[in-house]
């Protein structure tokens, strides 16, 4: 048996995590559970999200993860922590690598974070940068509308909703010129279009997936892993919309997508 | 101790139901759950709304209600018969009397329904509709983006894409040409404006609450109950938007909003 990833999100989001994964992580196999059922987390309190985080966990261990993604940044702004100490199986949050790039990134030292009420309430990502650059200043907005958006397929078919959620949420980060914008939610590469749209070409968007492959996942390889799929509701809908998310689908052509009940674990 | 009424739904929407009805039930006191932390309910399967539903139940028992109304249709359509066979209590759905009142209007037979996801594929309104009038055409229209746009506020701010929304998701009801629209979710009369600049002012727009008003409680009443209002996250953003829900706000002026826990229920 080689070795098994597993990663977990609360819906589709986790997916632009796994596809920025994909050719550069030397694993056999790939779990990956999708918590359809239950999403969004990031309008949800902190206790709920760590209750259903640690669900989520305890369902990769069974299927023998030796590693877990934490590929919410709603999870890993408000249980990081709680998880580490409560699991033995090493487990890595997604916000780091994105604040390095992001401070890396900027020049005039404005950084702007869009992500969940949840994440943007616990303030990680503006403490993160500013351990980094002091002087950087953050502008923070919670889109909470962005992740609906995402899971109901408004960034293929609608498209104008999108653009107009974005055009709303993103014009006070335009008006105090961020020259940096964390996409601190792993939905929302999705939305890339539409935010290039309202803030222009020169604003540096920082994708947490990619930024996490970057720092921990470098090495490019050949190996196709199994990928197995699991979500919480609504499998067929889970199989039709993750082709959008992976940019090469040789790497799903094989998977399977299993309906599991989530809280048995 | 006079009689008590309990109302509950997955969140907001439920108050449009509330302000149907006051002025007109004769109760002393009101007791309203809104499941704040698990909104929405309307993507979720078909057994985890029955759990859910059952909880509401409970916790409103325990606070010593006569009569429940299910100020929402997710719940009605999913669950009123289980629901009614659980308890004791009078268990009131809303989508009867919205049917009835759709088939009196209706002139040209084709009638639309919105509602949530969980609300249409349950089937019961277009059932239900054509149980009173076989002749009639149902033209049904899912708009899961509907309850999130109320619930993160975009009926009073950023109502531009609330707009977009609405024309994405209307304009094949529009060219079926309907002459009456169920607002089949206690949230959407949050979205009339809208809804009329789309489908123009000849369509007649069927509210789920005032429809139970007008069947059961028919009676107006000068009493003022006290009202007790119940969620299970942010009772001060509850607190302030309520008051968009509720016309005459002289009825919420000595109510009180709590914070529970409702999986202990």
């Amino acid at each position: 048996m080689g070795k098994v990833l597993g990663i977990f999100d609360s819906g589709l989001g986790g997916l632009t995590v796994l596809d920025s994964l994909l050719g550069y992580c030397d694993y056999d196999r790939i779990v990956y559970f999708g918590d359809t059922e239950r999403v969004p987390y990031g309008a949800h309190k902190k206790t709920t999200i760590l209750e259903y985080a640690k669900q989520d966990v305890r369902f990769l261990l069974s299927k023998g993860v030796d590693e877990i993604i934490v590929a919410c940044a709603t999870v890993t702004s408000n249980a990081i922590g709680e998880l580490k100490q409560a699991f033995e199986v090493p487990i890595i949050g997604i916000i780091d690598a994105a604040v390095e790039k992001a401070c890396k990134s900027t020049i005039n030292g404005n950084i702007g974070v869009i992500a969940t009420k949840a994440s943007i309430s616990s303030n990680v990502y503006e403490k993160s940068i500013n351990k980094i650059l002091p002087s950087a200043k953050v502008f923070n907005k919670a889109c909470p509308l962005f992740v609906p958006l995402i899971e109901y397929g408004f960034t293929h078919e609608g498209v104008e909703v999108s653009y107009k959620a974005c055009e709303y949420y993103l014009k006070d980060l335009k008006e105090n010129n961020i020259d940096t914008l964390i996409l601190g939610c792993t939905h929302y590469p999705l939305l890339k279009p539409q935010i290039v749209n309202v803030l222009g070409e020169n604003v540096k968007l920082i994708d947490v997936g990619v930024a996490l492959q970057e720092k921990k996942y470098q090495t490019k390889t050949t190996k196709l892993p199994r990928i197995d799929f699991y979500v919480s509701n609504e499998p067929e809908k889970f199989t039709i919309e993750m082709s959008k998310f992976i940019s090469n689908n040789l790497f799903i052509k094989n998977s399977t997508v299993s309906l599991i009940h989530i809280e048995d674990y």
